[in-house]
């Protein structure tokens, strides 16, 4: 007899049918009713132990994280909160779960403490519920791009470059540290015959490949040695990398607000319940907060928010201009006051426009350089480049991106101007001296994403085992 | 006007009307017809210069990889070779390449020239025929378990665990030389507060998922500090590995010969160009070759041989009597002859048993414990494990699996018999103390899938940027 999943007894039950299911105990009432769950949906099913039917010695061994097998009929509840339930036939024990023991027991639990049991905590509903949408949300990206004949490139973890300019790098080593020299290590003698760190972007490379299979993307780990112990940063993350050869700005801004459309338009459709529970979850965590601390939206409505407006696009140079003259910056309710042209816009500047000002998402585009990567296309005044941010209500940029400097001679005064050395990126350049065309590109960090559909605010709580400073338990 | 691309031509042509593509030039003859690619298809389109249309200035500069932006009339062509063509009305020059200088010149170069230009190798025909493969094979696997509602899960790539056992680790560290000390370094001070590596395998956090999720699978890099400098290893290399809870061995092998089939024929179906190109490359390389070296199939042949054929199931020990009692065994045509149960196959054993005995995909199960690994499950027997291999024809094996040990006191026994630190497994043994259910997994190399459906022979040659034993470069 095969098992059949839960949430496929939701989607189309078998009424009156005898039918054989596993999991784990999530509730066990008053000798006789099993809440069930594997893994499959966020809904339990309820199983009923009939009187007498089963030997008492088994009884005893159900307890809260137990998993069993159960065999039974399943039929149309009379009992309240469920529409059908299984009249048990058998059970097997297939592993006791000691409760004194079992980390999970059946109350809240911090989120710090579900950290130290990361390897247990996918058994409650909202960390299940959040990695069922993970899931999701990577598979709608891939099929985003697959519909649109982009290739998905698998770009190296590995690099000896140091100019990707995102920031701080691991070293990658197999020196012992007896090979180690304070006056000057040997690193043609490490396994790659020179230093290498992990990557902090694919971008570069995926440029390279762009300019031969026209559109790319990655989605891979990425990583940064920054020691910051924020909510919304770890060592180690996942980043999709479009890259796109004949696009220009507007092409990448018209990409990027397609991208984000139909991946959260994928999520409403395919994740409804598991939105619905961590749109109640959020409700009422955000009703014991103050009231003027409290989100103006839900969950869902955060999401609908980004699909049905369309997004409000304006220069750095309008976008300064509005944050300047607001209330807020007059009236120093902003903790960066913005005065002269050029600054970089902190979070809360980006929500204002969002929240506040448009109602609506943003693209900034039109960077002052001197805050942007060398790589961004300057445009004809000099001073700014083909850069753009996508802003989100919430969280500020969810994607930055550019069209990138396809001009030889303006890429390398550019390099040079930053201090980078030329002779690392000599293949990166020669994309410019052999049949180089206008190209842009974006990146998202997906544990954002993933944290704007989940209403999670702690990076560490969509990550199945995060990295952080101090931290790579598991 | 909106860029076509190329390939959209070829599918549903317009014709008699006007276009505008973009791409790189392949050749250019006589002055007049160019063929032109933009890396949407192996296809390129001919342009062809009417008399006098356009400037000689302009003729001057279209060499051999330049870039360029054609507009012109989409026609049925009467030339031979093509059904329609692009007469010219407009050529926009992007980007000039020196014929003098460009690497890529139209001639046959050699693999190992154009690893040395992995830049540019991505705009040759072989190149963006394997890349464009994998990149839908990888869709391909991704859309295979999620329409089995598999969870993807992303575990981690810098790791503390060092008991994964699966092969040497790189070292990630934040410590400067200065920090190293030959008389015992203190890690305490290193960014995560103890050693850390480069990941070998993500099995052991998949089946912590797989416990609460119930069907998982992985799909993300991992790494190999060996020196070994082979054409089938890489030290970054990217892996699948399914976990699935209530699986036994029996389901494990039937989820995996469904997994591989379902691929493959996906690349069949979607991939038919490319492949015909490969297809035919291979058999003009294997031509070159004594006729005893040839391949028995074409690469088409191999792929449908797999998807054709009900695989071979059969144990180890079956497995080891039919190859010692070969005559390839006892005429001493093995490498390495086979004489005592107990040992491990080789590849050329592997290929025997699919190619020559059964002409059959192979799957061998119930291996001898000693030569598998900690996690599979003790046969009653007490000298095999519930492992399996599936075995394909011209690379032996494909996949490598196994039923995990579910019972925390065998697993506590072997991993002592093994000497590994029982303490940094406590969250590996919690899953066997709270909740243990039977579970199967198995890993696929994704490089040798990719070899497998493009015919390529080495493994530097379907990775974008391979990292080798003193290879880093790009």
């Amino acid at each position: 007899m095969n098992l059949v999943k839960i949430k496929d007894i939701f989607t189309s039950p078998d009424i009156d049918k005898n039918i054989l299911i596993g999991g784990w105990v999530r509730a066990f009432r008053a000798k006789k009713f099993i809440e069930l769950n594997d893994g499959s949906t966020i809904k339990n099913i309820q199983c009923v132990i009939l009187d007498s039917s089963i030997d008492e010695k088994i009884i005893k061994k159900i307890s809260i994280g137990c998993s069993i097998k159960v065999k039974g009929n399943l039929v149309k509840s009379i009992g309240k909160g469920q529409n059908f339930e299984i009249q048990i036939s058998s059970i097997e024990i297939l592993g006791e779960s000691d409760p004194d023991k079992y980390p999970i027991q059946p109350k809240k639990h911090s989120f710090e403490f579900l950290r130290e049991q990361a390897h247990l905590r996918i058994r409650t509903s909202t960390f299940s519920s959040v990695m069922r949408i993970r899931s999701k949300l990577a598979f709608g990206i891939h099929e985003f791009f697959n519909k649109k004949d982009f290739n998905y490139i698998n770009t190296p973890i590995i690099t000896s470059n140091d100019a990707e300019g995102a920031g701080e790098m691991f070293k990658v080593t197999t020196l012992s540290d007896d090979q180690i020299d304070t006056k000057g290590t040997d690193y043609s003698k490490d396994f790659f015959g020179k230093k290498t760190s992990l990557t902090v972007s694919g971008q570069l490379e995926a440029e390279t490949y762009a300019l031969g299979l026209g559109n790319v993307y990655t989605f891979g780990p990425t990583f940064r040695a920054e020691n910051s112990n924020t909510s919304r940063h770890a060592s180690e993350f996942w980043m999709i990398e479009p890259e796109m050869a004949f696009y220009d700005l507007n092409d990448n801004m018209d990409l990027a607000e397609s991208f984000l459309k139909n991946i959260l338009q994928f999520i409403l459709d395919n994740c409804s319940e598991d939105l619905a529970f961590l749109d109640q979850r959020l409700l009422k965590e955000e009703s014991q907060k103050p009231k003027n601390e409290r989100s103006e939206f839900t969950l869902i409505e955060k999401i609908k928010f980004t699909i049905d407006n369309e997004f409000v696009r304006l220069s750095y140079s309008e976008a300064f201009e509005i944050l300047r003259n607001s209330n807020y910056n007059k009236k120093k309710k902003f903790k960066y006051l913005l005065d002269e042209w050029g600054c970089d816009f902190q979070s809360e500047h980006e929500r204002f426009l969002v929240e506040k000002h448009f109602k609506s998402p943003v693209i900034i585009y039109d960077y002052p350089s001197k805050i942007k990567a060398f790589y961004m296309r300057l445009n004809d005044d000099g001073k700014t480049v083909r850069a753009m941010d996508v802003l989100f209500p919430g969280i500020g940029e969810i994607i930055g991106g550019s069209q990138r400097e396809e001009r030889l001679d303006v890429l390398e005064k550019r390099i040079n101007e930053m201090d980078i050395d030329e002779k690392e990126l000599w293949w990166y350049l020669d994309l410019r001296r052999y049949g180089t065309v206008p190209h842009s590109g974006f990146g998202l960090g997906f544990e954002r994403i993933v944290m704007f559909c989940t209403g999670m605010q702690n990076i560490r709580d969509v990550i199945p085992y995060p990295r952080t400073p101090k931290n790579a338990s598991f």
